[in-house]
């Protein structure tokens, strides 16, 4: 592997942890816990592992020690900042319990656990990894660990390898398959634990105990990196609105958390869109009205940051696109032989009249891309519409409309910009490779102590990470009922952005100011070796979250 | 103003400078100059600002103080990082000269000296802009400094502040416009010097005595953090080819270096592609025989780095717009007559047979964007063109025709990227901060010293600061005879890559591994206060020219 002088430096780095865990822990449990929501209906589903208490490691007496035991460890999902220092954080956990303690790590996602797919992380391989961004130590990937045909041949290859304990790195939905999985083991009495780490760039998995999901930090300081010299260019040339979408499809918390960090003129929250009852048009005049404020004082610049999921959050479309995949689904023979020029008059036709006349409102572009592009499972591809230049566009006309009735003077010109994989394996920030390799050192401990179907939990992380809280919390205890493809399913119940929060309010209480002023912030680039005012920051969100 | 706490911290840096220019200085003369080509021409067009000497500035035995005397800066053309500490050196320079000499700065660009509009620039207003990206300290603008009229409106503002000389900050085309003003000045001795520092991320404004314009370094490394990051996530999920078009429509050297930093499987350089006269077909074959190799040992991911100008480099296609301009605006009002769904027949009939034939090769999208959209000024739109997403198209579609062949086996699914608003603005590098401080601090002596129609330089850029080399080179000693607009004008050469450099020859000599390998590296984000090997490394281009 060639390596930049960056990763050469930033591999020296040793990650702070929580004061509690340096050196000999104890285990101290609470009262027992009750899920989020629909607790009869968890309970009867995870009978072993329902009702658990929180624990939390505090300094002990006596260094703990104990027979040696190997580890699998399984990256699920898509990449985060800091996985490889929950792998090297899990990695001297266990090494600084038993020194003959293995760590296996399963390739390519949860399948290799399935297809017996593994390496055994070494200290050579580790200490390769440290502090870099990626996944790429041992792969991930999306099978999801759902049947118990999987759950058995997993346990073939952990009795094999004299496996212990299986860590799995992931979002909510593979923090709720490591739950299932915890529970099916212990009721087959395999011995076997099973342990989650929060991982999502989306921040969306997190609750009162879990303080926020790793890779956040990171991806969104990236973002903010980007934007905040964006908006720069913005306001130096002069002549352009920039558009710019973010990942993030479920929740807008990235986009959140870039307007906190950069204080652009505008910005669309997924969550507020539904729960104001918006249409497209609320949203085009909306952004129109303050190009057209901005336009009057001069200003024919401005930056517009967009939520990926968008477009599903409109309650209108939203509606719309269900119809749609049920339409096109119970009619797919009939749909695939008529001629791609009528597809769009036949999907008019067997629409309701309510959601027809939204199909027949939306631009030609987008309709004909519902219409005729779907994805494997039938589904229309809502992610392949191109929400900024959509946006963009829109807006475009609506002044020009404007223009015309005397409404508007101004020029409007625009880019548009789209952030995702530019962030999503940077290397952490010093607060998550703190965050991750802590999470990694106490998921080692919950193993120790014999704990299964918990997720490690570090919180009180606006502190100095020597003043972080390190525990575990049973996973059933953040679960609820949700429908998934027709059927009732236990799962986490995914964090959106709150309305009420801190981080929301803070932004609502500024943004018309931000809208009309050039109040940009450029946040930079993040700072691995600099004063710790710069380098040590955590999220605006968790700051606001938590004051 | 808002700042970030990078902002705040970043501002406190000194910049470092040659230690020649610190303290008393001497001015030294070597022998007079003549153009790199059509020295007749040029020396006709420039009778009074030709052959001047290269000058130097060495260690003096005495401070250098002068009577009182005002500069005017202008910003010129697009976005790079480092214009504002230009603007600080120059401050600083001056100031050291006589406290009394005072720095106006022309608003939004030339048309600013034109129109008459500026600010004082004062210790206030510098300090708040020492080190920090964008131009928006006094704004720029893309307005020509071409006519007589401009000249003397100038002259006019200069007159009535004081100002003994103007400092053009801009790439070729604008420090050609420095030239003629300095020449016409100089002329009617109206006593007013002009002095060019050379800018531009596109890194083509360089030649044997400017080793490079100011905010390549600072812009490529932005781009070769996030070029980075996708790699790792590509090398991570393993199911994606990345497309990245980068920005540097006349010159290749964006893209060059950042292959240097990062090591993509594929990088197309325009030079290469027009000197060996490649089609359009020869490109996607040549990207798709490297997708089929590594889908043969595995591996479907991949990343392509590509030109923005890359379309314009192939011959045929060149030739192609080039005749389509000349068609278009000779048929303009008949063409403007015919339907829109008849434009594409139209073009078809009325190009030459070879040129017609080429239209019909492209991807219908392009020969409709080709016929259908025009500039203001009737040509047709290349750069509306999305290189990346017509090249990921169509080496898709040549890997289905070989899979059929049974040729290729693997899957082909891509995203693609644009970077190039990312990085115009970013805080400059260490590089960039101390190389335009400098740039600055010496513009500042060659008006002490009476020189005009000179631009700035700092050399010996690959040793420490305090070894580089300070000095003034004659404009016109870069300068040749070119067609524009169908005239021939005397214009700075414009640097293109060189295939027979250092820089393209290293990236020759290793690109058949990098594209069969995985062998990227991933250079992180620019660092201002870590490990000097981090923070204070020239671009690579730098290094191997200089080798």
């Amino acid at each position: 592997m060639s390596k930049s002088a960056l990763q050469i430096e930033r591999s020296k780095y040793a990650p702070k942890m929580p004061a509690s865990i340096v050196g000999a822990t104890r285990l101290a449990e609470g009262k027992p816990t009750a899920s989020v929501a629909d607790q009869e209906d968890i309970k009867k589903l995870f009978p072993n592992t329902y009702g658990m208490p929180i624990v939390t490691f505090e300094k002990g007496e006596s260094a703990a020690t104990s027979e040696p035991f190997n580890v699998g460890v399984i990256l699920s999902g898509g990449q985060a900042p800091g996985g490889h220092n929950v792998i090297s954080g899990i990695f001297d956990g266990i090494k600084a319990l038993n020194k003959d303690n293995k760590l296996y790590g399963f390739l390519g996602g949860p399948s290799g656990l399935v297809d017996h797919k593994y390496i055994e992380l070494t200290s050579e391989i580790v200490d390769e990894y440290r502090n870099t961004g990626g996944f790429d130590i041992i792969g991930s990937g999306r099978t999801k660990l759902e049947e118990t045909e999987q759950f058995d041949k997993g346990l073939v290859i952990c009795k094999e390898l004299g496996i212990k304990a299986i860590i799995i790195i992931g979002g909510d939905d593979s923090n709720t398959n490591a739950c299932v999985l915890a529970e099916y083991y212990l009721a087959k009495n395999t011995g076997i634990q099973v342990i989650g780490c929060p991982k999502t760039i989306d921040g969306d998995l997190k609750n009162e105990m879990i303080e926020t999901s790793f890779g956040f930090d990171t991806a969104t300081k990236v973002y903010s990196e980007v934007i905040g010299n964006i908006e720069r260019d913005a306001n130096s040339a002069k002549k352009y609105w920039h558009f710019i979408k973010l990942m993030g499809r479920s929740a807008s918390h990235v986009t959140l958390e870039c307007a906190l960090q950069t204080q652009p003129n505008i910005t669309l929250i997924g969550e507020e869109v539904e729960a104001k009852q918006q249409t497209l048009d609320d949203i085009v005049t909306y952004i129109a009205e303050a190009v057209a404020a901005r336009a009057a004082k001069g200003n024919n610049f401005g930056t517009v940051l967009v939520p990926e999921g968008l477009i599903e959050f409109i309650p209108a479309i939203k509606k719309l696109i269900a119809e749609l995949n049920d339409m096109l689904a119970a009619n797919q023979a009939e749909f695939d032989t008529v001629a791609d020029d009528q597809k769009i008059d036949y999907v008019v036709k067997h629409l309701s009249a309510a959601n027809a006349a939204i199909f027949e409102s939306l631009p030609a572009g987008v309709s004909r891309q519902l219409a005729l592009e779907r994805d494997p499972h039938g589904n229309v591809q809502v992610s392949l519409i191109e929400t900024e230049q959509l946006l963009a566009d829109m807006v475009g006309k609506k002044l020009a409309a404007w223009k015309k009735e005397g409404k508007y003077v101004g020029k409007f010109s625009t880019q548009h910009h789209f952030f995702g994989y530019e962030g999503r394996c940077a290397a952490p920030s010093n607060f998550d490779a703190d965050y991750c390799y802590s999470l990694g050192r106490v998921a080692a401990l919950l193993i120790a102590n014999g704990k299964t179907g918990y997720m490690s939990s570090v919180r009180n992380t606006t502190k100095p990470a020597a003043e972080w809280l390190a525990g575990g919390i049973p996973i059933t205890a953040m679960m609820n009922m949700e429908k998934r493809n027709g059927k009732m399913k236990p799962v986490i119940q995914k964090a959106l952005v709150k309305l009420d929060g801190g981080p929301f309010k803070f932004f609502a209480a500024n943004r018309e100011k931000w809208a009309i002023d050039t109040d940009y912030v450029y946040p930079g680039p993040i700072q691995y070796f600099g004063p710790s005012a710069v380098c040590d920051q955590p999220s605006k969100t968790l700051k606001l979250e938590q004051e």
